[in-house]
């Protein structure tokens, strides 16, 4: 496929069913990545817009509602979770710390509306089985935020996969690195903090990109994890990964091995491996870069620049393209549920020095 | 360092002490390696003379004498072990299976000749700790012929780790695969066969490679290992490792993961993910291939093409500049047998598991 058409309809958008229509969100959290990204991603997109912010002060969201001409209300989260200006949205961006997802996914499934949640779906497999539950009792659409899955470069390497042009995948590397300290110079930030990110600050947050990466493009899961962590910097006193290595077996019997790190220099890469040829995404992670794709297959070699794409606009408009069209978006819970649950298996590995097989029950 | 000069002195021999000389090898075993990676390389080099072949038959060692015209001496295994002609060669280059590294070893020490003995060392730790009791014993140098500690793109990028050019080395990342069955199509080979391998086939001949790599560049150990095998096809039904994952924790706080498999299109890579920067080199481990290395510091970017260089010739002749100079060669047995230590912990990881602490005892 590739070797026949170069980068002419890399960009592509497949999964696109609706015309038009319009999708209105209130975004709960008003983070960097929702006032940088996800903000500006939405403005550009086909079928949705902001209508509602959501902080913990009026003052905060008040000040990002008057950059926002499409935005009509500014609430607070309790106010959020009362219900007000219910009307105003159809969809909510759940982008709080990991272990406050689950009132916002609660309140908005009591509401009846669409949850498109970041990841990690919660702080704990407990508390992530609980989001499933509230989407599921609310009879609403869930969608977990991996942006990778509407990614162009991950969707094609899926294809190649998929088409046979690298044989039977074999193994899978996959690496996510920066340096958390300077993205954001706060020793009290809440990636740091276990009682709000969770397992840990680097496989919950960066790990868990080329983990669910592999899953997406080899349609295949997590069965057994052996894992190693050290953490020596003052700032992952409290959290077990400073560093991260982490291995994979999947249930068709690839071996993925990932990297990550959250002080370390920014980097990341994605490269499956098979039998008949190999496919390199390198940068891949981190939506500001210049991006390539080195595809292999036997004797033949190409390597394209991938075409810049807003990544969070893509999210955003297949989400929205689901609601509108009707169709069940995924990633769904169930799919975030199961990264979860071998994160929870990688953070027991590190611990115990054990191969650990991923649980796959409810408990 | 890099950022200044590019490649300029990139091929530089920092090694090299002596002016003149000639050390004589008897190559043992004469597979398609010797024959068409070390005859060239010697033939080619400043030091170093091929003056005597040795093989299981006078047929075969005869046939490759008459290619070569500093050959004097074309000696059977039986012959060589008897010390005939032993006063026609200075050093001995062992390239047999790994299991039968130690009897020949064993003769050159007690001739007195210096040793350059094929990696891994030989086939397991308790044979590969009598092979470095041999050169002991007889006092003559040792070195194990791991062809990527002469190579010059490692040693730039072991210089550029030792002068802190990427802050302090975080993660590793090394994969080394080809399709066996498809370099040597005999279903019979030794590398397939427990007892002249010794633990497997794709962790003792391809996954040695990052390992060693990263020790290396590192100036690192190993402490303890996790891994991860696996063999489905009917050609690796007696080892446990047709493709291989595993990680190990070095003595330096580094993660190494390494993935290699013996069924799995070719394909070379090795990354040093630090603090403050990256080194990548890729392709890297095949010596026929036009390799690259990018290094990352802060904002800084550069990738050169790797000036082509005979790794075989950089190996032999530094082996000879320091028989020549009087120096000790590295890596030498002990060096050798820390990773066969190593590799014997992978493959116990892999057996049960577990997480395996690497041995550091004579057991």
């Amino acid at each position: 496929m590739m070797f026949e058409q170069g980068v002419d309809g890399f960009d592509r958008r497949d999964w696109q069913r609706s015309e038009d229509g319009t999708v209105r969100f209130a975004l709960v959290g008003l983070g960097w990545w929702t006032r940088e990204e996800a903000m500006p991603a939405i403005e550009s997109s086909t079928f949705c817009e902001t209508t509602v912010v959501v902080s913990g002060s009026h003052e905060k969201a008040d000040r990002v509602a008057a950059d926002t001409d499409t935005v009509t209300d500014a609430l607070t989260y309790d106010e959020f979770l009362d219900g007000e200006a219910r009307d105003a949205y159809d969809a909510v961006y759940v982008v709080t710390p990991n272990a406050l997802h689950l009132p916002y996914v609660e309140a908005a499934a009591e509401y009846g509306k669409a949850v498109l949640c970041e990841k990690p779906i919660e702080a704990s497999v407990e508390r992530a089985e609980r989001v499933v539950a509230a989407a599921e009792s609310g009879d609403v659409p869930l969608m977990v935020a991996y942006r990778m899955q509407t990614d162009p470069a991950v969707r094609r390497a899926r294809e190649l996969v998929r088409d046979g042009e690298i044989g039977d995948p074999v193994q899978v590397h996959g690496h996510m690195s920066q340096r958390l300290m300077e993205v954001i110079p706060d020793p009290d930030q809440w990636r740091l903090d276990p009682d709000l990110t969770g397992y840990g600050a680097t496989v919950m947050d960066l790990g868990i990109y080329p983990l669910n990466t592999a899953r997406f493009v080899l349609d295949a899961d997590p069965v057994s994890v052996g894992a190693q962590f050290t953490a020596e910097h003052e700032a992952f006193a409290d959290v077990p990964d400073e560093h991260a290595s982490f291995e994979a077996t999947f249930d068709d019997g690839t071996e993925v091995s990932c990297t990550a790190s959250q002080n370390a220099q920014r980097a990341s890469s994605f490269r499956v491996v098979g039998t008949e040829g190999e496919i390199l995404l390198e940068p891949v992670f981190y939506p500001d870069q210049t991006r390539f794709m080195t595809v292999r297959s036997g004797e033949q070699r190409v390597e394209v620049q991938v075409p810049p794409v807003n990544q969070m606009t893509e999210e955003f408009d297949y989400f929205a393209d689901c609601l509108l069209s009707g169709a069940s978006p995924h990633p769904d819970g169930e799919h975030g549920l199961a990264d979860l649950r071998a994160i929870a298996a990688v953070y027991e590995a590190a611990d115990t020095g054990e191969r650990v097989v991923v649980g796959s029950n409810r408990n």
